[in-house]
């Protein structure tokens, strides 16, 4: 491992994704990347009987697919890293508590899955772990009564608003086989630029991700064209046109190279989600079925992963405060 | 770095504790380990107009003091891992949000500061960092109103109730200063063994407290008399008694070797606190006054520190879920 800058690292032992799973719901199944997703619900609660259930369920099943693609016990992993969106992430808690497995919980809000992805290379370069899994989770109706109102309320959404990915990924690494492997990670700041809407997400997280993408570009020496593709995780529409905004602020013409997950799981002009995905489960079950199916069929060999997170929660707004956003990211490479 | 089982491994540059601080509230100052915590409150609003904007400000000033106290600047710090118990861990994130550092948040619960003392020791075991922080915090007021009832509502507390610890603890970490460094790690596993009763924490964490202790003695073939102490985070009164019973069955006498922080910080016979202390901030605020002082001045050479966190929340609780819990542990030695 090579230090490059602040936060931004080179691995030198390729710590590479050998299995991944995803499951998502009803909603999920009938976007554009329904097909690719291992499993999907045709409801919301997935057999549980209650909305919480149902997301720590989602990350559990998630983690199962993984192991069972890749050939694998829960004893052949060394350590799991896992956050979700719920109070106190007992999403992860509840959902990973069974495979007996040393635990670590992250808090990224919808960045965690980049930042449990980095936490399980690292892990894996460094001789800690010799397999880590990374799974996150959100789900639309968990994460609606808990940030917003309660479903039976049927509050009207604004414009800006995203809607949370009912969903959760979950990815295992090791060394060197020959798959997608982990070639940099960079760690991502806080970014607070006095956003307080809680209804643009998007707006508020899109100076995180221009930290940390621009941070990564000038640690590196590239510029998006050294890319196949840059990922964000849910910035969905207004925060990825922001984005382009500020990069174009730079000379660098961002948009011809950069995809949203947020974009990419639903059909706005069908699925009435307005500025696209978000949560946790966005970015993880896009990664892990989509972008990692592309980047084994080598359609993809060398891409940034950049999850945002708004670090907010009900309370800090209620009392007034501005939205603190983080964006990490990860470059994943196939030879 | 070398892994010895799985979750646990040991160091070999040893990452070291090149400066610490700790700041806590009035009643904090007025237990036994007042004199020796860098700053004390008078009240519990630290100057804020809310408690989660008190609890922030925790993290920020014992961040600030563990700065000043180590001769350095925000720019010098790799990287920061910081947790607490608010919802989506608002206390680090707008307690950090300022500093300008990498930031990683981590949910561990009551075990945070174990947690993040692992993460920053590894990073600048690996090269990652040169220097990494670890913050957590908690605060009684911010505590009582999320996890339990509003503090103007009076409730009656248990005789097995914990008072959460309104303070935080940071910690610095370097490479091979002379100063006490981490030796071994122990990633905690989650257990959870039926337990629903939320005002007995003590009772619900201690089975974590003990697999992780056990597991690591078994991996590193020692007993507790190898160690010069081992701290337990806030098992309070009836978790430590626990913790005995269950090495007591493999004939392990604990009680001679073991001190708990949540026991450490009130004087329970004075200071009305039912069965000790708790929440992040307990363990944090003893291992970064009192247990750090006593490694420095050579008093104590060879400890165990393993925090302990119970994973639930106020709605798992109401679902009539079990209590998960987890405990990670880190070693840490003086030449």
């Amino acid at each position: 491992m090579k230090k490059i800058s602040k936060g931004i690292i080179e691995l030198s032992n390729q710590p590479s994704i050998i299995s991944y799973g995803a499951i998502a719901g009803k909603k999920e199944s009938e976007g554009p990347l329904g097909g690719e997703i291992d499993e999907t619900g045709t409801d919301s609660l997935f057999g549980q009987d209650t909305f919480e259930k149902a997301e720590s369920h989602l990350q559990k099943r998630a983690l199962e697919i993984a192991l069972k693609k890749g050939n694998l016990n829960n004893s052949d992993i060394d350590i799991v890293f896992a956050g979700d969106l719920l109070n106190q992430c007992i999403g992860s808690s509840f959902g990973i508590k069974d495979f007996n497995i040393p635990f670590t919980g992250l808090y990224g809000a919808c960045s965690t899955m980049a930042l449990s992805l980095a936490y399980a290379a690292i892990t894996v370069e460094c001789g800690m772990a010799e397999k880590a899994a990374a799974v996150t989770s959100s789900h639309f109706c968990s994460a609606e009564r808990q940030y917003r109102f309660p479903l039976e309320y049927g509050g009207q959404r604004t414009p800006t608003a995203q809607w949370t990915v009912t969903g959760s990924g979950a990815a295992i690494l090791s060394k060197g086989q020959n798959k997608p492997f982990i070639n940099k990670i960079a760690i991502g700041k806080i970014n607070d630029l006095g956003i307080k809407d809680a209804n643009n997400m998007g707006a508020a997280m899109s100076p995180a991700a221009y930290d940390t993408i621009k941070r990564f570009f000038n640690a590196t020496n590239t510029s998006p064209k050294d890319y196949d593709m840059i990922f964000t995780g849910d910035l969905g529409f207004v925060g990825s046109e922001l984005l382009y905004e500020l990069f174009k602020r730079d000379n660098v013409n961002l948009r011809k190279y950069h995809k949203d997950c947020g974009l990419m799981i639903f059909d706005r002009n069908k699925q009435d989600v307005h500025c696209g995905g978000s949560g946790c489960g966005c970015s993880a079950t896009v990664l892990c079925s989509h972008i990692l199916n592309k980047l084994n069929s080598g359609k993809l060999r060398n891409i940034l992963f950049c999850a945002t997170g708004a670090l907010l929660s009900p309370t800090s707004t209620m009392q007034g405060e501005s939205i603190p956003c983080i964006a990490h990211l990860v470059q994943i490479c196939k030879n």
